[in-house]
């Protein structure tokens, strides 16, 4: 039986948090690690759980975690947790199985993007309920990007680097998540096993699908280093 | 006359601080505008003071500002500030002017990198000093990165982009400052009146000398708007 939140929701949303990184208890967590004292998972299902036209949140964790998952976020929301793959794909697929027939729209969205406003789940779904068949939140990119190369030479930490050429960043994204996709669209694309990518996106480009950019939000991050999790408390005043 | 820092340092530090952004007084300031209650300029110029190779301390403010500047930046470090031009690049020329004929290294900073470590000047100089013509800290890229162009169709923000293909981020680096010169090597790329670009770097690469990368910091983020005042501020704290 699937959980639901608003049974008037058109949308589902998938959360892979099944990856060698998740693991109760202490050591190496990350989608559990802590944020104001509460795991990442946490805030990003709450924020998720907080948009009105999610239907159903499905979480893939690792197969020993499934109840341990289940207990820790069903104060949060009602979410369905499923056993996930080794790979973030398999886990994608394993929560895909779980969307009821009559959602059209799912949203794959980082636990690791913990801050990721309702709104924001929001303009992804209506992009995709508006026809486009894939959708990814997007920010410029504000630094100069390089593309480099081995110089050959060894430098202090390996070869050294060089510059090969200045890429014009006028036409670069920075992809964050969660993507939205027509549900036949990515249910396509897991069926064509396309190899793996660094997003879900990716998966659908490769199938020759038109993937549509709408406006991302600073809150959005990945949350995955030290450092990270520094900014992310500051952040969580403003949010 | 310049004031010095470590007479035995062999590198001076240029800041162009003289763009539209920089206007003493309320509005909109860039370079003085307040993080922790003092100017960016002033956290940015501490912290080049502190890297023990640094002799001088170049400052490019607007010409109307030249003494206040001086003022605000006494107390800090031994600076000197002279009358920038109205783009970048101007400022960049005016503040090199400035440097003595026997220092051998010249770096370029941004004053909105405002937390920058004095370690990253050093190893930057120290790169310079190597035998490296030019030389900018980087830092990997870590979000997927997408190609984009128009779709044609109208979107609710104008045209609707789409994605054109992913970018092999491996090969991508995001850049800082501040930027390393042989000293000779900037002086031939302002002297050949190079165009505009992004960074002074891309000026120098232009020109067909090699550019060195060294490893960035996550502290030497630019500070820009409004939420990065916010992540600033955090990270003061474990800076």
């Amino acid at each position: 039986m699937t959980a639901q939140l608003n049974a008037r929701g058109d949308v589902a949303v998938l959360v892979p948090a099944a990856g060698a990184g998740l693991r109760l208890g202490p050591g190496g967590p990350k989608a559990l690690r802590l944020l104001a004292g509460e795991p990442l998972l946490v805030h990003a299902v709450r924020r998720v759980a907080a948009a009105p036209s999610v239907r159903l949140i499905i979480v893939a964790a690792p197969a020993a975690d499934v109840e341990a998952v289940r207990a820790l976020l069903a104060p949060v929301a009602p979410v369905t947790v499923v056993a996930g793959g080794a790979e973030r794909q398999h886990s994608v697929a394993a929560a895909l199985a779980a969307v009821p027939e009559d959602v059209g729209v799912v949203l794959v969205h980082d636990a690791a993007r913990a801050l990721t406003p309702p709104e924001l789940v929001e303009s992804v779904a209506a992009a995709v309920r508006g026809g486009c068949a894939a959708v990814i939140p997007v920010l410029p990119v504000v630094d100069t990007i390089k593309e480099v190369g081995s110089a050959g030479a060894e430098g202090p930490s390996g070869p050294a680097e060089v510059v090969l050429g200045t890429v014009d960043r006028a036409v670069l994204r920075s992809v964050q998540t969660p993507q939205g996709f027509r549900r036949d669209v990515l249910a396509a694309a897991h069926a064509a096993g396309l190899a793996a990518h660094t997003d879900d996106a990716g998966m659908v480009e490769k199938a020759g699908i038109p993937v549509t950019c709408v406006p991302g939000s600073d809150l959005a991050m990945k949350i995955t280093r030290p450092l990270d999790l520094v900014i992310a408390e500051a952040l969580l005043h403003v949010a």
